[in-house]
This record gives structure tokens, C-alpha cells and sequence, in this order.
């Protein structure tokens, strides 16, 4: 999913009083370490995948390790893969019609493009986002694919899917967006919808509800929708089968 | 959630061409089995509770040891109060009004209630749905409480929020249901809803939805939603609040 930088922050900061932090104090049973690595660390990681964590602006600072240790293991390649094969197991159930109206739809930041060198400097989701630095790590153009993502989107394009990308980041970062894409692999793709300036304080919900509306309208059918934040998928219209993706760095709303 | 029982079979049979094994079959990058644990598995998993994997009869051959160590150890404990821990956050951010109308709806099997039991002696979700044999098992009415959940339930109360059990089991197990959740230690529910003979036949999220419209019609607000089933939660209306919990064992559409 694209940047947080566009999102009303005042608005998250007072949502977020129910916070990861407010959370932990609250749990009724608080789950202990165990030899067996971090239970409570995986235990909220699972309620942030299933979107039952609410909004949140950082990781819990006692799971920094444990999020280290995931996105550059084999449990974030594993996890990453068995969602591709369920987004593609469902793709090969669809009747392509072949007027190039048959699309999936892949968010960016964390769905096609991996941006764990970024956090792996920026305290892996523990800091507060920083917009400037971000901005300028996408203008490098150089996070690299994530591996189970680029092949299914070769995958589905071998299908006869046409790929519409869409991104919370903004229209000035285009050129940056389609370098990162091509260098890390990607191409062909049918169409890149990036933020214009009047969806500058949309939510990601509200812009990308309304671009999938606007598809939609233009007479798209969107069969899949993958993306790494709820945000990414919910709200209406949704595509007919919606496929989340890991990640335990940031929450967008 | 309720039981399977009254589900179109044949339906669900037709739909799961696209199977939890046909998805095996397609993983572009199958991960293996590592001394740490079963990684297919933990990511089969979290594609079942962030709701990819899409319709499932039975759980992966190779994942019933997986499955009986995450049920009965830890893990499912701790997933279950961090389920509620997020709960109960967002429980103390509503105005209770106090007029009566302020609701949080809970699904009753392995959601209030663990089935565990059952599915111990019955493979652990390997095995087809059996509804002559669950049905025997739901008249014994000994299903213990999920503890995370009972606690849940009596802080919810103390809130001042008043608890709808809204389940797929049949209006014909009402007495064994309720039975069994004052035997587990649940009291004082505002409203116990099952399945009249009119809502057999219909999926749960249908009859859910259904109810859910009804409830909102008589004036009730619907702030929080809990169930270990995406059934129990999606669709129009939709609680404020949804929160999935975990279930391995079996999928409800």
C-alpha cells in the first residue's frame, strides 16, 4: 500500500487512543513469552493480518525483534507465497473473456514492491512514519520485488488478466513509481492510478473505493484485488475475491 | 459459528473445486517443513483467518498434528485474548446510552463456546462435516467456554452493553444451547437467535445479515461483532466493529 504520508494524522492520532500501546494494558490474559519464540508478538500480528487490531502508529516496541526476524525470514516468504497460490487457484476458476476488460488489481508498497530496506533502517514499523524519508527512499527507484508477487502477476497475465495498479502514492511520484516497477521486474501493465492532488486527505478506503468504481464504470470486471492493508480491499464496490497480504510494518487507514 | 449442518452441501462441493488441497497443488513456491515448526502450515493458517483461501472442506492432510498442537496449546489461547484484548479496547471508546439498545453480538460455536472436544475425537478438521455426529454432541450440551471470550462477555456486560447470541445452530437445539451456556458459565443474554426453518438453506452470511437488518430495524446499535467465521461477520449491515477469531478447524461460507 502507498505511502501514510497523505492521511489526516491528527485524525489517526486521536483514533488511535486505542493504540497497540492502549491495547496491550487492556488484555484481560496477558500471554507470556515462551522459550518458543514470541507468542504474544505472533498473537498480535495475527490480529493486525485479520484487521481486528483497529488503527495503530507503531508496532508494539517489545515485538521489534520478532518483526525483524519476519520479514527477513522464511515465515513472511512462506506466508507471501500462500496467498499468491490462493489468489492464483482462484484466478484459474475465471471465464476470461478476452476484450481486455478482465483485470486484477495490485496495490504497490508492500504488495508488488517489498520496502523492508527502508524499514530495516527505520526501526522495522517501531518509529512513527516519517513522510521526507520515505519520499526519498521511493525516488531512489529501488525497493525490489516481492518474489511471490512478481510471479503471479506474470502468472495472471499469462491468463490473459490485464494488471491496473493501484497506489496511495502521489501523481508527482509517477516517474520514480514506474522505474522502481520496471527495474524490479514488472511490466505491461494496463493501467498506474496514482493519488491526484483532489485525493490528497482521502482515505485510502474512500480513493481506492472510488477508483475501483470508476473501473467499474469504464467496464472493468475486477476479479482480484491484492493488496497488504485492508484498506486496500474493503469498501464498495470490491472485487470479487480480495486477497490480503502480510504486513506487520504499518497500518493505513 | 453454528453448525455446518444446514448448509447446501452440494454447493459448497461444486465451489471447492478450488479446494485447501487443489491449492496445494498450485503453490507456485511450496515452502518446506522446517525443524521450526510446520511453515506450510502457520501460513495455511493465516490464509484461512485473513479469509484468502476462500472456500475449504477440510484442512490440509498434513497439517492435523499442526492443527491438534495449535488447538489445544498456547498458541489458540493466546490469539483468543489478543482477540479480545482488541475487543474490549474498542468496547471502553462507546457511549452507552443506557436505554437497552446498545448490542454486541456474539456467534456461539467457537466463538463463546469450544468444540474442541469434538473435533478431537474426529480428526481435528481432517474429516468431512458430520452433522448426525455433531449434533449428538451439541445435545450433550458440555461444550466448556472459551475463557478469553467468557471474560469478554462479562466485561461487555459491565460496559453495559447487552449481548445477542446470534447462531447458525437450529431452533430445535435451543434448549440444549442454552443449556449448555449457562453449564459454561455465560448468563443473562438479551436475545438467543437461531435458525428458523425458513432460514435453512441460506447462507450464514445471508441469514446473519439478515438478522443483523432486523435487529438494527427495531433500534438496536450494533457496535461490536465476534466470530471465528468471515460468515459471521461480512456483509450489509455490519457491526462497527468485527472481530474474527480464530478457527483451524473448519469453514462455514
Amino acid at each position: 500500500m502507498g505511502t501514510p504520508a497523505h492521511f489526516p494524522l491528527i485524525l489517526i492520532l486521536i483514533i488511535s487512543s486505542v493504540s497497540a500501546q492502549t491495547l496491550i494494558q487492556m488484555l484481560p490474559h496477558r500471554p507470556q513469552r515462551t522459550g518458543d519464540g514470541d507468542l504474544f508478538c505472533d498473537s498480535w500480528r495475527l490480529s493486525v493480518e485479520t484487521n481486528n487490531a483497529g488503527p495503530w502508529m507503531t508496532i508494539p516496541a517489545e515485538c521489534v525483534a520478532f518483526v525483524e526476524e519476519y520479514v527477513n525470514g522464511d515465515r513472511y516468504a512462506s506466508d507471501s507465497a500462500v496467498v499468491a497460490g490462493d489468489s492464483l487457484a482462484f484466478a484459474r476458476t475465471a471465464r476470461i473473456a478476452g476484450d481486455g476488460r478482465d483485470v486484477w488489481v495490485f496495490d504497490i508498497d508492500e504488495t508488488l514492491l517489498s520496502n523492508v530496506p527502508y524499514y530495516a533502517v527505520n526501526g522495522y514499523g517501531s518509529e512513527v512514519f516519517n513522510d521526507t524519508s520515505f519520499d526519498e527512499w521511493v525516488l531512489k527507484a529501488r525497493a525490489p520485488a516481492l518474489s511471490a508477487s512478481l510471479q503471479l502477476y506474470e502468472e495472471l497475465q499469462g491468463l490473459g488478466f490485464q494488471m491496473i495498479l493501484l497506489t496511495g502514492r502521489a501523481e508527482a511520484q509517477r516517474n520514480a513509481t514506474e522505474e522502481n516497477l520496471l527495474f524490479s521486474g514488472y511490466h505491461s501493465w494496463k493501467r498506474l492510478i496514482l493519488r491526484e492532488a483532489s485525493d490528497i486527505g482521502k482515505t485510502a478506503v474512500v480513493y481506492k473505493s472510488e477508483r475501483r468504481a470508476e473501473l467499474e464504470a469504464q467496464g472493468y470486471r475486477i476479479y482480484g484485488s491484492s493488496g497488504d492493508q485492508w484498506s486496500d480491499l474493503l469498501g464498495s464496490p470490491m472485487a470479487t475475491r480480495s486477497f490480503k497480504l502480510p504486513n506487520p510494518l504499518y497500518h493505513i487507514p
